[in-house]
């Protein structure tokens, strides 16, 4: 099978923008709480097209770099955000699409207080935790039927250690 | 001002029910990913009357042990959960609603694997991490106009230490 490198970027908003969004603390926030709280209010937008945003929690195997994908998936008719709940670092991989195939992969790696809400029909690797303690809050559309799109690459993507994954 | 004094009790799905479901693994599940992930899905049910669910960060400043509580607030239109994201323990004080007074007054603490999703119109304090890391992604009504009603209690709750809260 062939392979195409991809060398990991740290998450920064704009560079996911395509993508979807990276729910991070910035500035834009109110004073609540007697002023003993941040409220950094509404950073994403959820979608659940046919069913209702629901809350879940995944438990996922931590995987190490370098780490190969060789299908990639997207959700129609929702948004899926994932919250780290242990700190741990992930890899998220993605790519645009064209007429249906995935084209232009690209690697990002989030630190332990970055949430990500990947947008409905985005082409993306299943959640990978790179460091201890896989588990994640999700809040994704639930009860609504069919809402998954595999596409197996024929190819290996393989993201190597480097660029701010460690 | 008098003072009632609370022991809080570690948090558990049970013991919570009348406020609010704990969202935490439990034992079904499925497995997704390749068997790489075991997905506890839909494990609260969200409320956002007139408004929309959204997702915000709150950081809020760690509090010690013992602890005193003069007012409580509830939601009318909307339940609110709270995810932690850095692993910090939780303070929970709840009550019971009799026409308009909060009554019976409990307290929980959470662990750092516990979310916790307070149900619309419940009575409770405000967020109140008691361990280092006050970053959480909490998931509630937002866009939808008033949403708030406080409860200055006239009195003093003091949660103490023990009972599983260290």
């Amino acid at each position: 099978m062939s392979t195409q490198i991809l060398t990991p970027r740290p998450l920064r908003p704009t560079d996911f923008a395509p993508y979807g969004d990276v729910v991070e603390l910035g500035s834009d926030h109110v004073l609540i709480n007697d002023g003993r709280c941040k409220r950094f209010s509404d950073l994403s937008a959820l979608v659940a097209e046919g069913g209702r945003v629901g809350i879940s929690l995944f438990q996922s195997e931590v995987q190490a770099l370098p780490y190969s994908c060789t299908l990639l998936e997207r959700h129609p008719h929702g948004s899926q955000c994932f919250v780290p709940m242990e700190g741990c670092t992930t890899l998220y991989i993605v790519a645009e699409d064209d007429a249906g195939t995935p084209v232009r992969p690209k690697a990002f790696v989030a630190h332990g207080r970055q949430a990500v809400n990947i947008a409905a029909n985005t082409w993306h690797g299943v959640l990978t935790p790179l460091s201890d303690g896989g588990l994640y809050t999700v809040i994704d559309r639930v009860d609504g039927g069919p809402n998954l799109e595999e596409y197996p690459l024929g190819m290996a993507l393989t993201v190597l250690p480097g660029g701010g994954a460690e």
